[in-house]
């Protein structure tokens, strides 16, 4: 064959959903996770296992977890930030975990009330414990392209820290433009760079944001970069939080559109998607920002 | 410096509002275009010297170019199809004229009651006409990336009518992809290939739409592969009539701020774009499809 395999983990049900206004009841949220697992996502962030005080829409993570018809073959992931968040996420059945912290101090303080310092700390002990439970791990480094509190993130920063947090591999470590603000030529030189510093057997993944619509950009820089896999959010759902007026993630299907047409594959049957995120636009009742589902996939009109 | 300079080419005030349902005055028209002068903008097709029956946004190319204020330096182009549109564009002090035909005989037909060849032959006229009269002259090829009734456009094709509209050169050639489904790759093979075919000193342009999330993406390859000006559009205007909910032509704002990003430069005041697109989303009385303007560019908010 000679196509590469870009695998694509969907992560509308968690970082999409997690920033819409509106919240979606548990179950329907485990009907999307499995619309996106029959519509060919190999790999899904399913809910987040935070405290559903401070983010209300992802209340209820163990019972989307129970109400998702499991597949074959298919990893369903959840999100945790600390040890306890990690215990229940595997307890309620999720086969890999993900663990998130920002790259700056001021971002980690705020968001996750922790440093840097500590905050990688605890992605080694995640690390061990996952190993110990023979759960799939991944760490994303946030604010990897740029921090809405400390501007700039120089490239060396990014590579210390994910050398720290990639020693104790193989595992994976992802490359997260969480505010929207990287271009190609950056995402090229921390990718490249990833590579090169990462024990043998890390794999290295990207997650944009389309704030300033450079997603698709930055996604085919990674890819052709040596990224094995990204992340991307049906529809484009999701937004941020210090950009109000700001579209979400990637949205999955332009991304899948993308992808095929430079002959990679992903195991994705576009025109299922679309009708994913067509689901989810009137369970959400509004319109979502990526384009693709809006316009169609190419097909020529009758004469 | 060694950074290399991309010249921006803005078609919202012809591209761009010629395919919204609101039509602006011809005065409000010349203001956009002052406007844009104003924000850096070396190059601006200003308006379109097509039948106003067949275009009526369009109407009142004349008055547009009476009401602006003409700036040294900055090229003030007009669309015209055929030899009539070509000489109103010239008296009406346009110091380029652009001209664009499709690359299948069906969409030739529908949209300009033409053939490919007789069309490629009208291109090569043209272009003796206008260095007889000293003025610019660029050729575009539409449909370039793929029409929305043959369906896939051959990269031969494509090359073959290139090679005989580019033979009087020195001059310039666009390659559009009108309907938005091109990507990456096959812009680096199109604009590679060109390059290779087209006699010393053609310029190789780019116009895209961001119809299905490509625009960037393909930009970036376009300026990679060695296109030296790419067409954009204010907002991100425009749209598509073979896909009603598409969006338009890739935002200028959006790819002034990945290629700055970049380390290109462009000669725009990025700022004072954004100024533009909001001012024309109030003049449109409606939201635009770029996104850099709604997000703003990256700025760290105070601690």
């Amino acid at each position: 064959m000679g196509e590469r395999y870009v695998e694509l983990v969907e992560v509308g049900p968690r970082d999409g959903l997690q920033n819409e206004k509106e919240t979606l009841a548990p179950e329907v949220r485990a009907e999307l996770v499995d619309r996106l697992a029959d519509a060919g996502l190999p790999r899904i962030e399913a809910a987040s296992f935070v405290n559903p005080k401070r983010v209300p829409q992802m209340a209820g993570a163990e019972e989307v977890f129970a109400s998702i018809h499991h597949k074959e073959g298919v990893v369903y992931a959840g999100l945790a930030l600390n040890e306890r968040g990690y215990t229940r996420c595997v307890e309620a059945g999720a086969n890999e975990v993900r663990y998130a912290f920002p790259l700056t101090d001021e971002f980690a303080r705020r968001n996750q009330n922790t440093s840097v310092k500590d905050a990688a700390r605890l992605a080694v002990r995640l690390k061990e414990l996952a190993d110990r439970d023979g759960v799939r791990f991944s760490v994303t480094l946030s604010v990897a392209f740029g921090c809405p509190f400390e501007g700039e993130v120089r490239a060396e920063r990014v590579l210390e820290v994910a050398r720290e947090v990639a020693a104790p591999g193989p595992g994976e470590v992802v490359l997260a433009d969480t505010v929207g603000v990287g271009v190609p030529s950056q995402v090229r030189e921390l990718v490249s760079g990833l590579r090169e510093i990462a024990p043998d057997g890390t794999a290295v993944g990207c997650h944009f944001h389309d704030t300033r619509n450079t997603g698709i950009a930055n996604a085919v820089a990674a890819v052709e970069s040596g990224a094995s896999f990204l992340d991307a959010s049906v529809g484009g759902t999701g937004g941020c939080p210090f950009a109000p007026r700001a579209t979400g993630n990637v949205a999955t299907e332009d991304l899948v559109y993308t992808l095929h047409g430079m002959g990679y594959s992903t195991g994705v049957d576009l025109p299922a998607l679309i009708g994913c995120a067509d689901w989810l636009s009137e369970k959400l009742g509004k319109g979502l920002p990526g384009r693709l589902h809006k316009a169609g996939p190419f097909a020529p009109v009758a004469g």
